[in-house]
């Protein structure tokens, strides 16, 4: 473990300093942590290998970080918080031993019950997923990832290009693997004791329990901004608490005991609602109150909360931290999670109840086997590799074509004719109308010369746009190569989407699907996941933008044929993981015909990595 | 000012006393606070008229609550925040004085500097905004509104009223007066603490000054995500700054000195970032060290920042609470808010820039002059009076037409035509190809009659359309009563925006615009305003949708009229104003035409109050 700096933080002459030990450590079958980072602190066994002083309280958090500085920060922090750790590390430069290494070291942690993560970057996204995945499994993962607004701007050739960022691609990620995303650093310490301290809710239906009507109100919006619901309490509950509260007091939810009611009420009502089977969690709100104390709210809500397999967070306003506070003191000792607001119980519980549906989405994947969708790989790669001898960069739009028949992703009826004849005879084949569009490598733009035309209604009309499109592009490009037209069937009707996918440097082939149109970098109407994707996944995928409810047939607009666009999903995923040489794909629009009628790729760009390495990332 | 419960709050009898004892007021003259409060702090005066013991310090910010309990908890709180106040007022029931009386009272309050208010609703919407608008030129006002969430389900005929919740007014409302709408607590007396101890900021450009790279990345994502920008500091604060620094320090911004630097390089750098004239503001953000007392970084920078008139916000992580820690004391003293975490700096500083923001617009607005729209609303008067003395509650859509002439809104060429030979001798007039619609008070939904045809392109389609339109009207409602047809130029290309106005119950009516389309109610992309509007706030409004930049002429398509465009929503929000019998106006589609060619109302659809109370709202 090398505490010191003046490695490759400092320039040049640093990197040859570190790569020079690392090669050391590498002939010697040493692992190294750092060089330049604060060290290791396991407190438990009252370890701290680092140059700091204090080490924090022995707790049930680890913390995994990038930054040293924050690992001073949050030790410093941490005894106002009441905030106990298992583990602080700090990784510095990374030479040797990085972040996915450490986080699978904390499988022997038997001290650990969540891990937190500040990060900067990953080495290895396939590697981290593999091991955050298996990691998740037994211990909650939250990360800070920052960064997000230092995007390095990269040249992109599509919709899908534009809006995949960096970012997108690391919360793909950190959900396929089970990892919590705070979006701030109260956020990852706020979660990680919910989650260190309390059980997961089986449900999302939350009991709010108040002697402050205000409070209260606050509490409820932010339980539900946060997505979960109240719960609607049974009738036995309110009729137990009726005689029990203040006349004027509320038996509904949030059940509001007023200011006249103290530490003996609490107890009856806490116990009351966390016994109603339509509460999965608590939240205990207090104003306080001069005439009780809040140690005899603290120790009335701990003891309640421990005999319990439901959460119950607190938020009993105005306590000093608990290094000063006998009764913040008691509800950490009691490891009920206390928050200065309300508004962070609805966060910090909407993260365990996160959790929780991820636990499920993995145990039902385990029961369902899926096989990969059939494809001809050899088909693909064929056609791949004809663009890529020819020194192009994008797929010529009949090879587009293709290749989606290749993966099983229907197109429209159609194909290429080499001469204006020929097309009017597959105009009259697949019948009207048709779209015509020409062919040709030389042709990167087919608008601007007027090589597409739309509703071609019969053979004359297909013969002489044909024969325009031929004249305008030789007298463009000088007797261009032309390989023909691509004759298709106009497809009318249907929901409109967009499907594609990047390669992302550090995760993969990264898919985005939603609606479409014109304005998709405005709307930002599109979701992210990683590939493979299981049906289940692709149609969770549509559900996060608003191509699930158009698709599902909105206000009384018949459905469409949902299924066939997850398919394409599917499908698109796997084409974009067995072929590495692609960059960028995107299919915009997707047609989505009624229900049982299919969908169509209707427009397909393929871009090619010009880079082979950056493909077999 | 009665502070005893039993009243309104406790049901039927309890309102009948309250009326009482309004009663006896009002008829001896005698203002109100209350019933059912915790009461009055002034703190300066050493006035406790309220039943709790603890007084909070004297200081600056005033809070006026609509909950008395929450009122107990931030008084309770304030002792670890650091945070002293004014005045501290409970309203309690509100039976004779509200809360817009109370924050008019604040002008005359010399100790106040910034007013925080928690609200659940407001008693007369036009005052509301009168008295804040007012107090808000002198005096920043925070609000925090709850009961976001739980907005009545009301009944609603259009778009425009399934989009526009109550809470939309509210933030209409505060943004038109300049309140300053916190989404939390915390948020609520964060930007309290910066508004009243640091001054304004003249630009958005902030400097970060950190030891911590981490820690400044998470400050730099916080102030990019609120809308803030990094300052690019000028070579000359640069060129101080290297010699002055570690080597492996950067003097980009964020400034980072790194954890070798004590309390003196910190005050070198924070005079010299405030000295840059490309810096706006500066936060400090600080990981202790072991090294130096944060008490001295407290003091150096609590002495620079008192020298300059830009902001300074800091995050000093990991001091204990104001009464238990010298150096949050200290920071506390010197008025510079302190931060636990680096995300809340972006929050904070973004509200200051708001503040001055609308303070700036205020000032634009007060030099220049702007008439209200041209209109006859004598015209538009006896339209609605004939549609209500009718009995309808909808316009029919060649009267929506009428109304759009009356207030100069223009729409697609046309007119109602009596029979089939009129419909087609208009249409020869107008121009193909033309939309028709059959006109008669008997059909609400023409669809289910086909009493609309579009893209008619000869006089034969209008004769034929008409003929068939009546026939299968008077077999479903067995001759109905038919007006005619209106006949429509149908209009080809342009950007589609959707436009409305509905009525809220507390500020009156409240303008919709945005980017149409079917999915409008999912998409939201929508924005609103109160009436009446200015020229100026109808741009805004639609920059903040997707309609801006489209109508702009989004990559690389032609401009459409957006002048045009702002012209209707203005006339829009002047024609719900002058007539109160509107309920709901939606304008969807609204066509822009290319820049310079004008806007249409293409669809519009009026619905009109059934109740006129409510429309004098």
């Amino acid at each position: 473990m090398i505490l010191s700096g003046g490695f490759r933080e400092t320039g040049a002459e640093g990197a040859q300093r570190e790569q020079e030990i690392k090669e050391i450590a590498r002939r010697y079958g040493i692992r190294m942590v750092g060089p330049n980072c604060v060290g290791l602190m396991v407190t438990h066994q009252n370890l701290n290998i680092t140059f700091l002083k204090d080490m924090p309280a022995p707790g049930e958090i680890g913390f995994l970080s990038q930054s040293g500085g924050l690992c001073a920060a949050v030790i410093n922090w941490a005894p106002q918080a009441g905030i106990g750790f298992s583990r602080i590390i700090s990784l510095g430069n990374q030479s040797d031993i990085n972040e996915t290494d450490m986080l699978a070291a904390f499988e022997d942690s038997t001290n650990t019950r969540v891990i937190t993560v500040y990060l900067e970057g990953i080495d290895d996204g396939p590697t981290f997923i593999e091991t955050a995945t298996q990691v998740s499994r037994t211990r909650p993962i939250v990360a800070l990832k920052v960064g997000r607004s230092q995007a390095a701007s990269r040249a992109v050739a599509s919709h899908t290009g534009a809006l995949s960022g960096t970012d997108e691609a690391y919360s793909a990620a950190f959900k396929r693997a089970g990892v919590l995303r705070a979006s701030s650093m109260e956020e990852l310490f706020d979660w990680a004791r919910a989650l260190a301290w309390q059980p997961l809710p089986q449900g999302n239906r939350v009991g709010v329990l108040t002697n402050a009507g205000g409070l209260g109100i606050v509490a409820v919006d932010a339980l539900e901004a946060a997505g979960l619901k109240l719960a609607p309490l049974t009738e036995a509950t309110k009729a137990f608490l009726r005689p029990r509260v203040l006349p004027a007091a509320s038996v509904e939810n949030p059940v509001d005991i007023l200011g006249g009611s103290g530490s003996a009420t609490y107890a009856l009502a806490l116990d009351a609602l966390l016994a109603d089977p339509t509460v999965d969690a608590v939240c205990v709100v207090q104003a306080p109150q001069d005439w009780f104390s809040s140690t005899s709210l603290a120790e009335v809500v701990g003891e309640i909360a421990s005999r319990s397999r439901k959460p119950v967070l607190a938020c009993v306003m105005g306590l000093e931290s608990p290094s000063t506070s006998a009764a913040a003191n008691i509800l950490n000792q009691r490891r009920i999670p206390n928050y200065t607001f309300p508004e962070r119980l609805g966060s910090a519980l909407a993260a365990m109840w996160h959790r929780q549906t991820w636990l499920r989405e993995q145990k039902d994947a385990a029961e369902v086997h899926e096989d990969p969708p059939a494809r001809d790989a050899d088909a693909a790669s064929a056609v791949l590799q004809r663009a890529r001898d020819a020194g192009r960069t994008a797929l010529l739009a009949e090879e587009g074509y293709e290749l989606m028949a290749a993966y099983g992703i229907p197109t429209p009826a159609g194909g290429l004719a080499p001469t204006a004849d020929d097309a009017a005879r597959m105009a009259e084949a697949i019948g009207y109308p048709v779209a015509l569009k020409i062919v040709s490598p030389a042709i990167v733009h087919k608008t601007d010369v007027g090589g597409v035309a739309l509703d071609l209604a019969d053979a004359g009309a297909v013969r002489a746009a044909a024969d325009a499109m031929r004249d305008r592009a030789n007298q463009r490009f000088g007797n261009a190569p032309i390989h023909g037209f691509l004759v298709q069937k106009m497809l009318t009707g249907g929901q409109e989407l967009i499907v594609g996918v990047t390669r992302d440097a550090q995760f993969g082939p990264l898919v985005m699907a939603g609606s479409g149109g014109v304005a998709v970098e405005l709307t930002r109407d599109v979701a992210f996941a990683l590939a493979p994707l299981r049906r289940a996944q692709a149609a969770a995928l549509l559900d996060e933008t608003t191509a699930g409810p158009l698709l599902d047939g909105y206000r009384g607009a018949p459905a469409s044929d949902r299924a066939a666009v997850e398919d394409i999903i599917v499908r698109l995923a796997q084409l974009a993981l067995d072929q590495p040489c692609i960059a960028e794909i995107e299919i915009n629009p997707v047609i989505a015909h009624r229900a049982g009628a299919g969908a169509s790729a209707v427009d397909v760009r393929v871009i090619l990595s010009a880079d082979d390495r950056a493909g077999a990332a």
